[in-house]
């Protein structure tokens, strides 16, 4: 059920990713897999009638994405409560403009580093909240969230499941944020893509079940690797958040388009099966890349990949302080982990989404970079 | 070569444009064609072998822009001068709030109505020029913009062709524009989606052609009916203009689609025989239009339509202060004068890009709406 793209139909296909010749290719977020087949379907027939016009004013990808939160998480959420937007990013900044109070942001390093870079572009200060990276657990300093919000911090940007940790925070952990949110009326803006690509043994928890004040921004177009179709959504429980939105200008917006709504509305609703092969594996991709790391690269460090197809490898073991450079000039290209984390030496971010073969590569010339 | 949507294959396409159960559509500017098949087989290309990634770092968009550019209005202009964004409105924000100086902007009323919202969101001042509505040429009151540069602005958001006149600029227009501009050191924005929808008798002069500091904003989604796609393009002939957009964070972006640089691609390039018959056909359209209105609404004035697909008819004679809901009673929508310009009364905004059929039902229930 999944369709492994060839390196030939993946240069095609992923000219971003793919764009170095001779490189292994397993840094930015896109998976080596055609999406699901009804959204094939879904958008030919979009494009063939002549569906490319703007979108419509009332759409069914809220009652989809309601539908996928009731049968995978067991979680009612109103299908109104979902307002469209164009993406995560441009959500999220939206978001901060127009929901949540003036004020230092705080997020939680390492981030995804557009999650700085948007706390900028508002106008608003970023307050780090920064991961141990000898922790043995990637779970949130609560008290240093505690004090931001004393220090006057009115947001907090979370990412459930957390991209590049893999971690998914329990309902006690996402409790206690929401427990220091409402002590300091602070809003919390979770970004919940990576909720689908929660793999085997792990349980997400939509972190609007514990606090009904968030914003959520989500998108069927990391789990069904369709970015270009140009849809995500705001979940807002509160009509009052929903009504402020609607006033917003469209210069502001940052408009969705009907693609997006036609592919979203076909993932969330009819791709159950391939989401289950697609988690299926990645769950294997996981126990390969365990066993690779553990033979190539005995002395990294990685806690269990909980979600996501983005493994978080410390490698301060091999004293290297830029591993992702030095795996580069041995042609693979993984993230750096600087880049979701400044000044942190040693630790890389690997998208395993791909065949396992390629996998073993990844793996192969990361430790031709960094051993000695 | 230009296929007619029927109504159900224009309601199920257009689902925004025909909203409303037995309205008459002719407000939002898509047309109730299907898109050009050169346009159709690329998406539906893309689409099956899973092209729907984030974007390249290069690719052919402004290479084919440069050659439709030298192919209908002799000018040349490099490739590299475009640089990719998601739509011209977030690319005129982009523009306004990367490149253009601070201090209060230039907008001519009549105007899209986003025009005045885009200004207000980057936290600048609109100084309006106001067309006198019985004037019988459309041209931009130079006085008027010299007296807002000598008063502070230093930005004129131009719409060349003129939505929702419909009116070309001439060359010598745009000169003396662009010498005001010099002597005020200001910049100018120039929206020049319309260009390709220069009608038979009046010609195209691109901005840039006599004003190299100038900003272009473009995209084919509005000739070639697809804002779906999400593909437009800042032209920028200063390299230090690309550098500094460059530089900007992706959430302020507004990232444009993969499925834009496809679709766009296409257009620019291989659109030139479909583009033909459009012309021919809106060509059509405007003379039927002019018959119409002559027979139905002989108080109505119209200066002739150059330009788009838009008319915009002075219905002030029938003494109605909002024709456009007087005609909404009768069953056919168009977009009301006062949304482009506050405060003017009796005028609409007419998309004729439609079947004659539909064209004789719109002027006919807007006559009945406003007729005594």
């Amino acid at each position: 059920m999944i369709h492994d793209l060839t390196d030939e139909e993946a240069r095609a296909a992923l000219p971003l990713k793919w764009e170095t010749p001779g490189v292994v290719p397993a840094w930015v977020a896109e998976m080596d897999y055609r999406q699901a087949e009804p959204i094939t379907e879904a958008l030919v027939d979009a494009v063939r009638r002549g569906a490319l016009g703007y979108p419509p004013h009332g759409d069914d990808l809220g009652a989809a994405y309601a539908g996928f939160a009731a049968r995978h998480w067991g979680w009612e959420v109103a299908p109104e409560a979902s307002v469209p937007t164009g993406g995560v990013m441009s959500g999220i900044r939206l978001a901060l403009e127009v929901l949540c109070p003036p004020g230092p942001v705080v997020v939680p390093l390492p981030c995804y580093p557009p999650f700085r870079d948007v706390v900028e572009v508002t106008g608003r200060e970023v307050v780090p909240v920064t991961l141990d990276p000898d922790s043995d657990e990637a779970v949130l300093d609560l008290a240093a969230v505690s004090r931001a919000f004393a220090s006057g911090a009115r947001t907090l940007l979370l990412c459930n499941p957390h991209n590049p940790l893999g971690q998914v925070p329990s309902r006690e952990e996402l409790a206690a944020v929401a427990a220091l949110a409402r002590e300091y009326d602070a809003r919390v803006v979770s970004d919940e893509i990576h909720a689908p690509l929660v793999l085997p043994g792990a349980t997400f928890t939509p972190y609007l079940a514990v606090d009904e004040r968030a914003i959520v921004v989500t998108s069927p177009s990391k789990t069904f690797n369709m970015p270009a179709t140009h849809g995500a959504q705001l979940v807002l429980p509160d009509p009052a958040d929903r009504e402020r939105l609607a006033a917003v200008p469209i210069p502001a917006q940052n408009t969705w388009s009907i693609l997006g709504v036609i592919a979203g509305t076909a993932a969330w609703r009819d791709c159950d099966d391939w989401l289950a092969a697609l988690r299926q594996r990645l769950s294997a991709q996981r126990e390969l890349l365990t066993e690779l790391v553990a033979d190539r690269l005995p002395k990294a460090r990685m806690r269990p990949l909980q979600a996501t197809y983005l493994a978080w490898l410390d490698l301060r073991g091999y004293a290297v302080a830029d591993p992702a450079a030095a795996a580069l000039a041995h042609g693979v290209r993984v993230a750096p982990g600087h880049d979701y984390q400044p000044d942190l030496e040693g630790h890389v971010r690997v998208n395993i989404a791909t065949t396992p073969e390629r996998l073993e590569q990844i793996v192969d010339r990361l430790a031709l970079g960094v051993r000695p």
